[in-house]
């Protein structure tokens, strides 16, 4: 039975044990609904750490208005299964209630980041993924923390936040997991129809072929790995939205897709789309050095 | 000579390696230009804690624009002097272009109480406030620590943040120290002209006489109080703007004036004023339970 931490309290006097005792401690943030990406998380930080920490914790304040946090897939006893199985040593396992008790006001903004990609189409989303990571930074008091490179948008504002606030922990990004026919893992997925679920790949195909005009010096700009993805994502017959699908600086997250490609020779992009098939929204990226 | 750490890096080595010692630390946030309201908050954390650490730092992201960061005064040697007659065992001092490198982006905002009182004068000031105490509290990783109830509304907020973001760190809010004739002790006294000066202790004669309306339950709403603090004010010849002077909920700080006083019976109330002398802004509170 793995050890559940039900409160902040709890799970801070553990926390302050083991980092009196020196213990290194990786911190695994989810919400639930666990899949083979989390699962690569808790490895990394089993093989770099004493100890491993995951908590789950579907967090309102990252969902906007007509969101789906009321139907988020959650599975707790399916969770619990994979989590003994990983072998992890504490689950937090807060309520919402004791995360954001009545009257809470307060909230971490990282400027700029946070408001182009998803955060255009997700109204607040980052000041709740902020707010909520430092909240559990300081609750598990980990030394690392591990987050999927799928949301890589997250990584990068988690990033700023940490260096910005002084936060003494150490991040972790690691490659996102894919299914056999390339689709990003992700909780979602579980929301697509069996004939959506045979359409979602395209994003990640739309991402290679960009990233093989980029890296095989096929382009002049990166308007034209922009616009090949764009064209892919058209063909698609139940893509209904296509939200973003550009090419952008890594850090800043530019809109790069004017500039040329040998501006940035040497440099990683990011490649990225946010998309809707129906009403299921899905996003994929892929770094790429450009040569 | 007491211990200096010139960067955050070197001041998180010192911290991580006292805390996993198990020493308590207290931490006491200045901006320098110590005076005695700073020494008390220092023999208070001297008193409870194995260790006592002292930022100065005059925190840039905290002063509006147009107000008074260039001229704020600096005293580093008399500091000096002081921090070692006290005894306390390491100086933060970190350099603005550490705290704040270029591109910093990422602020933690109070919401509501942030805009009241001062706030309302202050545009940005108290989300500066709470953005450096976090980034002190990450890197100092203090067990305690220490504000001047002088600045009532900074306590209130710091509060709710350390609250609402689980910060693992005790907070205590310690008297307002006074000189002679009551004048809150305060590094922008020295701004005051002679004549000025001989003016400034109305802001606390006019506290206490709301307070003792309150406490010896003279009034019927607490507006009486308000009026009075009021027209004390305006009898001064220096006095050149108002900014607010009235009762507020000691925790919310909405302005209760309206309100009976038999509503806060047994409860605390804060009387809080805000005034310029000439260009210079004088802040001074009480906090009064309502019999």
């Amino acid at each position: 039975m793995v050890e559940s931490l039900k409160t902040p309290d709890a799970m801070q006097q553990w926390s302050q044990k083991k980092y009196k005792m020196g213990k290194t401690v990786g911190l695994v943030p989810t919400m639930g609904a666990l899949h083979r990406g989390h699962i690569s998380l808790i490895e990394a930080s089993k093989q770099e750490n004493d100890l491993t920490v995951v908590s789950i914790f579907v967090n309102p304040t990252q969902f906007s208005a007509g969101e789906d946090f009321e139907k988020y897939p959650r599975d707790f006893a399916g969770d619990c299964k994979k989590l003994e199985q990983a072998g992890i040593d504490a689950l937090f396992l807060p309520k919402t209630s004791d995360m954001y008790s009545e009257g809470f006001a307060t909230y971490i903004e990282v400027r700029g980041i946070s408001n182009r990609l998803c955060g255009a189409y997700r109204a607040g989303h980052f000041t709740g993924v902020a707010t909520i990571v430092a909240k559990l930074f300081n609750t598990v008091m980990p030394t690392h923390a591990y987050f999927g490179l799928k949301d890589y948008q997250q990584c990068v504002v988690i990033r700023k936040m940490v260096s910005d606030l002084n936060i003494p922990v150490t991040l972790r990004f690691c490659d996102t997991v894919r299914e056999h026919d390339g689709l990003a893992m992700s909780s979602r997925n579980t929301y697509l129809t069996s004939e959506q679920r045979l359409d979602a790949p395209i994003l990640y195909k739309a991402l290679c072929k960009a990233s093989l005009l980029i890296s095989e010096r096929r382009l002049v700009k990166f308007r034209e790995a922009a616009s090949l993805m764009q064209q892919l994502l058209k063909s698609s017959a139940h893509i209904s939205e296509i939200q973003y699908g550009s090419v952008y600086d890594s850090e800043t997250l530019d809109d790069i897709s004017e500039q040329d490609a040998s501006s940035y020779s040497g440099k990683p992009v990011a490649l990225a789309i946010a998309v809707k098939i129906g009403s299921t929204r899905l996003i994929d990226n892929l770094i790429v050095t450009v040569p």
